[in-house]
C-alpha cells in the first residue's frame, strides 16, 4: 500500500496547496493543472490526489476516478486551444521519461505538422519473435 | 452513440476474429494484442471491443473496463521483456498520430537510452499566457 501523501513529492505538495499551480479541474480524487513546461499550449497534467508512483500501482478506484473526468478535461483543453487532436500519455519510470514520481497523465493538444512527436521508430519482428514474446507475456498474466 | 462494431474498422475485424492478431489478453470488454509494427519489443495495444474513435467518446463503463485490466497487462509486458519502464500512450486524431480510428492504448516497454521517445520539446509560457489559457479551459468545463 502506498502512502496517501508523500512529503517529498512535488505533486503531493501541489495537491496540499503548499506549492501553487494553475488549476484546471479538481474533484475529491483528481487534480488537473497546466504543465509549467508545456510541449504544446494547453498541455495539462491530470493526477490522482493520492500518491502512487506508477500507473500499475494505482488502486482501481483511483483509475476509475481519473477515467470519469479525463474525457471532459480533454474536450475542454482541446476546445480552449482549438487543437485538432491530442495525446494522452503516462510515462512510468525514469527510462520512460517520468520526471515526477507521482503518476500523472499528460494531455497534449496537437495540430498537423506541429512536430511535437514526429518520431515513431516502428520496425518488424523477426519470424517467430512476436509469438515468442507474446507467449512470455501470457505466462506472466 | 457510436456503433458497437464498425465493418470498415481493422480493430473491429480483429475483435471479430476476421483478421488475426497475436493475442495477449481478452475479457468481455477488452482485447490486448501485440502491435505488428512495434517501437519496442513487447509493444502492446489495449483496445475496448466496442468501437469508439476517440478516448473522450468512450463510455464510462468502457474506460473502467480498460482501467481494471491495464495495470495487470502492463506488469506482464514489462516483466516478459525485462524492461525498466513503460509509456502508456493514447493518440487521438490523425494530427496526434492515431492511425486506426478505434481508440487504443499503446503499452511501450522502455529502457534507459533506448531513444524510442528522445524528444520532449518543452518551452515556457510568456507572462500571463498560462493563466489566460487556463481561464479559457475552465470556461469550457
Amino acid at each position: 500500500m502506498q502512502p496517501m501523501s508523500n512529503s517529498d513529492c512535488i505533486f503531493c505538495s501541489i495537491v496540499a496547496g503548499k506549492i501553487p499551480c494553475i488549476r484546471i479541474f479538481e474533484d475529491d480524487a483528481v487534480l488537473a493543472f497546466l504543465d509549467i513546461g508545456p510541449i504544446s499550449d494547453g498541455h495539462t497534467l491530470v493526477i490522482p490526489k493520492a500518491h502512487f508512483r506508477r500507473l500499475h500501482q494505482c488502486s482501481a478506484d483511483v483509475l476509475v476516478s481519473v477515467s470519469n473526468c479525463i474525457g471532459r478535461i480533454v474536450q475542454a483543453v482541446v476546445s480552449a486551444v482549438d487543437a485538432e487532436a491530442y495525446n494522452v500519455l503516462c510515462n512510468n519510470g525514469t527510462a520512460a521519461g517520468q520526471l515526477v514520481e507521482h503518476v500523472h497523465f499528460h494531455i497534449i493538444p496537437r495540430n498537423s505538422g506541429d512536430g511535437v512527436f514526429d518520431r515513431w521508430p516502428a520496425y518488424k519482428y523477426q519470424d517467430g519473435q512476436a509469438e515468442e514474446i507474446a507467449a512470455r507475456i501470457r505466462e506472466k498474466l
